[in-house]
């Protein structure tokens, strides 16, 4: 009889394999709340599987635990942080904005926060600073970069950030106008000796690479890409080192790009969408080569902090980019091979809300932050 | 030895069975040309998994061999086909439509067309006839419906049919009209004494079946659905029965609908775009309750042949509804629960073409065909 056993499993495994294949169809994912009663948050950084840090834009940084739910306010935030105004101006921008921790954040607990920094009567610009965390508290603050001007603009000050591949620190900074008649002689995002509409390149000390692309004598030390509107979401494209990131539009121009170095996006000079102001017309600028988008709407998305996904627990989504939007509470699903965007696909169109970020947690799980008073952390769930 | 070869098997099946598992990320699929040189070629009805009729807009009733790429003209096409003139008027839809084989083809070759019909010097409409096929030769052609008035507008007929699950064959009338300002008094598609802008069911021989929803005294005998600007695709939903259609608006407001007996989808009263005569304002109706879509894009797709995937060759796509686009390339994919749409899906978007029709062969595989000068009967394929 015994000598049978293995017959026995055999023909079982066989049956469990094609049972396998029978059942392949993938059921829609789901949605859980993991979290709510966070006011505006913008971007959540995992200290593991269960605990995380969130800023809010318009409160405070946070470290929360997604099992016990607990919330504790990290104390030793730069006290130059702008008082969000955004309860008196419609589309406020200013706040708290991306946290990033250090890639080797177990020996130097180093967090990266980009915020909208103010000085009292003059204004507000993007100001990224590191600090080591220690109980729940913010030590050894250090300035990394601090895009002055400051003005009275409270648009687009970009703020996201990313460290790349290359072990550097990659953020994005906003042109800050709201009406392109507003520009000066050089539009902000095409003068080199402007840090607004940029993406600069950093040491994680906030130091300049010797390897920065040369951008001529008159640019500011540490640009490396420029023409940028508005960004808020920068990712690391896993399968090719590609940094990827995510630009607001005025009317439609929603678009996404993939960054390299020393590349100017066009803004405002070309545009995929329309100006605000339509008595606006940009200089002509000689000998400048604008980079296209990847993807862009026909509508508005209002496309903010995108991410890839690497985990196990959607196989079906391996590699794939997921940028949510903010106008339409979208969120997108792009199938990508190497630079060519092949599929994109609108998720949970049945329950839209304003999504500012999607993370995934070092376990692989897939998350997203909604742009709400009462915001939410939520879980992505396989069914 | 021979005793351990159960063991190595078992052994082997499980490498398998973790193999499979680990390899589950879906490639994205791939196009194959099967077939080129049609002349805008509008619908598919397949005889075999490698033989079927295929509708050219422009040009014939067409037999074709998948294999062999060998392409006969069918004989005994009716001879009030419209000549297309749309080398002559820009968006000129008369032509060739829809074709269906009869559920029970093989007892008697039914084969159902649509088309743009003429009476010189009076105008054209949409008619639908069948006759039975027989050696490459149509017979015995009966008229199921002759959507009159003639007119000289050349604008949409609509021509899409489906036979239901209750046998019962579902035809689509067009509206016919381009500007709104070109309506009477009561709208066209909202008056029920007339027969365009309307859903007809109809029995297979163009009788008009006894359970039809009661519309009225006044109501065109046959009428299932009004309110319908301008619809192409229409299918059944495996799961439910339910039938869905697809309607092109003007400026945006291009739909996709649930059919509902007796149901009023409200062109050109309601529409989730805009009128093209801005000078023209529908007039008040009393007591007309309005359908509104499942779904609507807030840009122009122009969808038209759409088809249910029920296919074993993408198991992930079981059940999907997959919507071809006119202006923009599209192939859209909307994964369906009941009547809601989870997700939509835009396929292919590196490399576009304009699409007329979705069609699955007997045997599970995915077609679609290219509304082209040099048209194609194009197979989606796994990677």
């Amino acid at each position: 009889m015994r000598k049978f056993i293995p017959v026995l499993l055999t023909i079982m495994l066989i049956l469990a394999c094609v049972e396998k294949q029978e059942s392949s169809s993938i059921p829609v994912p789901g949605k859980k709340t993991i979290l709510d009663g966070l006011n505006h948050p913008w971007s959540m950084a995992f200290l593991s599987p269960t605990e995380a840090l969130i800023t809010e834009k318009d409160g405070h940084l946070l470290k929360v635990d997604l099992e016990t739910k607990k919330k504790s306010i990290i104390k030793g935030f730069p006290d130059d942080l702008t008082d969000s105004i955004r309860a008196v101006h419609f589309g406020d921008n200013s706040g708290i904005f991306e946290v990033l921790i250090d890639p080797n954040f177990k020996s130097t607990p180093w967090v990266y926060l980009s915020y909208a920094a103010k000085k009292p009567g003059v204004g507000s610009t993007t100001k990224v600073i590191r600090a080591q965390l220690k109980n729940d508290s913010l030590y050894a603050h250090e300035t990394l970069i601090e895009a002055a001007p400051y003005t009275k603009e409270y648009f687009h000050y970009g703020g996201g950030m990313v460290f790349g591949p290359d072990g550097k620190l990659y953020v994005t900074i906003g042109e800050r106008l709201f009406w392109e008649r507003d520009e000066p002689e050089i539009p902000i995002a095409q003068d080199l000796s402007d840090k607004r509409g940029k993406i600069y390149r950093l040491n994680a000390d906030g130091s300049i690479p010797e390897d920065s692309p040369d951008l001529g004598p008159n640019a500011d030390p540490g640009i490396y890409a420029l023409g940028i509107r508005a960004a808020q979401g920068i990712a690391v494209q896993p399968d090719t080192g590609n940094i990827w990131f995510s630009e607001h539009g005025t009317i439609q121009g929603d678009e996404i790009n993939i960054l390299n170095a020393g590349a100017n996006y066009g803004w405002p000079n070309v545009t995929t969408g329309k100006l605000r102001s339509s008595d606006y017309t940009p200089p002509k600028l000689e000998g400048v080569t604008f980079t296209p988008p990847i993807w862009f709407w026909p509508h508005t998305v209002a496309p903010t902090g995108l991410t890839f996904y690497t985990g196990d627990e959607f196989p079906q989504w391996k590699n794939d980019l997921f940028v949510p939007g903010l106008s339409r509470g979208s969120l997108w699903r792009f199938r990508i091979e190497n630079e060519t965007i092949k599929s994109a696909e609108e998720l949970f169109v049945d329950d839209r809300v304003r999504i500012r970020k999607v993370r995934q947690s070092p376990d692989g799980k897939l998350y997203f932050l909604t742009d709400e008073d009462n915001g939410k952390l939520i879980q992505i769930i396989p069914q």
